[in-house]
């Protein structure tokens, strides 16, 4: 394993990134302020490349660290694009190996970037073996989901632009909310606004029945997900916290929290209609954190991470028709 | 009427927003690109403060010009979100008469800005004079929806901001495409890309039976929609071509295109799939106008703007749920 990533890592991190990713404004809603008490800002990553923040880490491992006869990357959809996108402007073949039931979307947007898919079944194969074989094969580099510092390091530059978006606008955020899977987005956010805003709370936001890191959290150490409970939340099935990113979250984490699947679908429509956003449910946890008091916003300034938008447009019509139960 | 304002009026527009409207990125979606053959770029003003680009015009009209007692304005929505925000950030009062079945999130959006609602028929009523009653009763100020040098300066920074983005990034831009209902966007975007990209094509977008500027364009004087056409894009229903906007159209717009209903679901599906946008009808038609083929990207650089997002949820479910006929 190697080592922890730094602040300085990210800072390269975003001048490798700079010209290829979007920076992402910081959007608020002044009648969801009111509503909600205080000044909740939304940094919308689901306008990135690729749809999602994944694009950030995967670019930066593959442009910054060595890479031989192409990438193998094993993912639910979101690094997928990420790795995909960032191999093809790179100039490197990729293969990821993907569940089959991924969003059509998703795999779509994959192989639009000319990369080969290998499907497994979610329920009974481990992808990372998949991966590794594929890898063996043709001498080829794994580019892993989260638990990598080149990684960790390019989903940070996400917390290094709310840093520089409330520094330029005079906002002292009282707390981050991060949605959480591995831990990589959270892990590199992390670093970068503790750097900055050393007295700014970092939160997690997990779906329910997938609550790995908020119950490591408490615990002190990495716990597993038992089982494969249902969950719209396809972007953050993983069954527990990375080694490394975890290392980092156990002392940066203020704490982990967990939201109902009617909590996500209220925050996909807060999403449309206060910021005109198309965010997935995977994507919407830490702007339901945030609307279901989870995180509370009242008398404070948070910041949300909407970290994903690839979902199916029936998928996303027929929840948002559904609305919350 | 006022004279007709200039390239300079447009950069002290951008510098009384300067802080107070969102500077939207410019998007694309390189998946999307691949299928049109081109490079398509979209300017996403869902995203402006109030959820359309009409806060920009409001704002430099009522910062920078004189009002007395207050402000009225007639909108069917989207100007009426912008010049209530504008009032309120500004410390004036605000009557907005609007119609009464405008969309909800609309009427909703506009009393959370303080401002007081008089609504009217859509059918039987001139809003203009109710307008003008309420302002003389009050001594209160009218802020027109479109035609006003101060308004086509303000809506002239969306212009502005995309010559910015592309010349930072290298963007020769072959097109630059506006929905279009009294022509103030039009107006102000045609005046700032016309001064940076002198050889960039300006080109409107209507929906079918409002195609009163694109007729108007053909015969070089103002013409009016007969009767009132059935049409989902409740944003663009004015009725003709405002003068002084028409003034700068006829000498600065390519043509006018004209896009059909189902083309306007495409394009809201398509916002929402490759952009991860949620896009009102009305907001959608240039981009309609891009994907339909009206102003082909095969081989071409073109900008569409998304010119507005504020929907209601339920609405938008339905539409995207019915996809193009």
């Amino acid at each position: 394993m190697p080592g922890m990533p730094s602040y300085a890592d990210i800072e390269s991190a975003a001048r490798r990134l700079a010209g290829k990713a979007v920076v992402t404004p910081l959007l608020e809603s002044p009648r969801l302020n009111d509503i909600l008490g205080g000044r909740l800002l939304v940094k919308p990553e689901c306008l990135q490349l690729t749809g999602s923040f994944k694009f950030r880490g995967a670019f930066n491992r593959i442009a910054g660290g060595t890479t031989e006869n192409g990438i193998v990357a094993y993912s639910s959809g979101n690094h997928a694009q990420g790795v995909a996108a960032a191999a093809s402007m790179l100039g490197h073949p990729a293969v990821i190996v993907m569940p089959g039931d991924a969003p059509a979307i998703k795999m779509a947007g994959t192989r639009s970037w000319g990369a080969d898919i290998v499907t497994y079944s979610r329920h009974d194969e481990a992808r990372e073996e998949i991966a590794r074989s594929v890898a063996l094969a043709g001498g080829m580099t794994i580019v892993p989901p989260y638990d990598d510092p080149m990684i960790i390091a390019g989903q940070g530059t996400v917390g290094l632009e709310i840093a520089d978006a409330c520094a330029g606008r005079g906002i002292t955020p009282d707390a981050v909310i991060t949605c959480c899977g591995g831990g990589g987005l959270t892990a590199g956010v992390a670093l970068a606004i503790n750097h900055r805003f050393p007295d700014c709370a970092i939160h997690t936001a997990e779906p329910e029945g997938w609550d790995d890191t908020a119950r490591s959290l408490v615990k002190g150490k990495r716990l597993s997900v038992t089982g494969t409970p249902a969950s719209i939340c396809d972007a953050l099935l993983a069954r527990r916290p990375g080694e490394l990113t975890f290392d980092i979250n156990r002392n940066l984490v203020h704490s982990g929290t967990v939201v109902t699947e009617s909590a996500v679908i209220e925050a996909m429509v807060t999403a449309l209609t206060s910021f005109k956003l198309v965010a997935e449910p995977g994507g919407a946890v830490a702007l339901a954190s945030a609307i279901s008091g989870e995180v509370p916003v009242n008398g404070r300034t948070i910041v949300a991470i909407i970290s994903g938008g690839n979902i199916d447009a029936d998928v996303f019509a027929e929840l948002v028709a559904r609305g919350p139960s």
